[in-house]
């Protein structure tokens, strides 16, 4: 058994990390769901989740540092934590954009688009604790690629939709870059499932 | 002498979805030389390719959860497979994004570009059976970096001549995303050079 | 002390590859203060420096394989390397488009970006030295990720200021790849200091 007293330490960190990705996920979801004037104290809110997730990483920097064991290799955690926060970056982004740029309504498929990845923010927040017997994550690696994947399909379908002939080019610009935003966290979740699953190989 | 008849396995595995790029990069280029109307069937074998390199992923991450021994370290042969897939994922993209755009012609330069990556998937398949004597693959690093550069190069001159004054906005951006996902197949096949060259510094 | 005279030699490649950055943005700050007709011989000298870092990595490799000491992971070494190699390609990339797509004028809020570049690598070339006791590189680490930010913001102001009714979409679509090559020159700086960061956690 290589988990220490120190390692429960990691693992709860981590799920406080993680549990913060439901809570940004779940702002966005608002944030579309919202009339457009009533979606910038919402990005606020969003941004402060952001904030608190960088405080989370160097909790978990800080911690590394000073420990002399850890429960699975540093560069593994340190690499974990750093996935965890480009999920919420590209989230804040999202929502930032769509504040910045004054869309008007998001393009359809946005809503759906959104509740994949509130689906991804859950999935990895129940992985968390689990990290500890990994070789129980496999099925999260395989859920959280398929709903990448869904997202990808999603995102396409999207911007075919952006690009009717007759479409303002400029709307159509700002609407991509928010959406791109929400894709690139989808993505986001896939490196973060990734860095799960080295740790399982290590493990097995 | 780390090669085992397990690793033999590796080897064929790895190799065989090495040659399923070799195929994806054949189809595009197919794809990229017909008709409109006749690109949707390519577009689906291409997809079909993708599905069959999900399948060949998944089952080398298998043989690596019950392997006991492993030609190389663990991490480094799921990075090499997931590079495999992220290669795959963007030709996929590029196919599926021209026929859902209902795109007119692909703009001038497509043609090379493609040509780039068929040889970049030749030279990857060609590497495979190699790594078991990983000294002789740095002319395989040199010379894809050499031909993402060249993709690189095709890919902002592509651009510019997209960028010209009066063309319609909108034809540009739908053309600009799925020359966009050539480009970044072939990083994509750079970042998998990288991974295959990680394994050959590790043996020096 | 694992330093070894052939250790020196290491910092002293890494020192000097890094010190190319400051050269490079230090013309791309030249580049973008100088009148459009101006452009061409800085892009071609900013080229010519991104060759040069080549050439210092390819260096890198070579001592790489024929050391049997080094100062760090073979792997670590190599990934570092790749870094400074990837922000070069950026800033390359941002003259390289500014000159093809005979861009007007710079955006607003382009120098300001420019400036967290030229102090991003200034940092760089700073923390090179200071390798071998890596304990004190974690502010190094802090200051990369804040100008990370303070670049994403700034990005996202100077693209919400060209999406202004009326514009001209394509030439707003120039501006935007330009503005990105910068952005990504950013977080590529921020991919440099994790490589640094992943040094320093093995070694505490």
């Amino acid at each position: 058994m290589r988990i220490t007293p120190r390692g429960d330490r990691f693992f709860r960190l981590l799920t406080g990390a993680a549990e913060n990705l439901v809570t940004a996920t779940g702002l966005l979801r608002e944030l579309v769901e919202a009339a457009p004037d009533a979606r910038e104290p919402l990005a606020l809110r969003l941004h402060e989740i952001e904030h608190r997730g960088d405080d989370a990483t160097h909790s978990i920097m800080i911690e590394l540092n000073s420990s002399f064991v850890t429960p699975f290799d540093r560069e593994d955690i340190q690499a974990l934590a750093g996935r965890i926060d480009d999920v919420l970056d590209h989230l804040d982004a999202a929502a930032d954009l769509a504040v910045l740029y004054q869309l008007g309504e998001f393009p359809d498929g946005t809503l759906t688009m959104v509740q994949v990845l509130c689906q991804a923010s859950e999935l990895t927040a129940a992985s968390m604790p689990g990290l500890s017997k990994v070789g129980e994550l496999e099925p999260f690696w395989i859920e959280v690629n398929e709903l990448e994947n869904e997202a990808d399909r999603i995102h396409r379908r999207i911007l075919a939709g952006l690009f009717t002939p007759g479409a303002d080019a400029l709307e159509v610009l700002k609407a991509k870059e928010v959406v791109e935003e929400m894709e690139r966290a989808a993505d986001a979740f896939e490196h973060l499932a990734d860095a799960v699953q080295t740790i399982a190989v290590k493990e097995s």
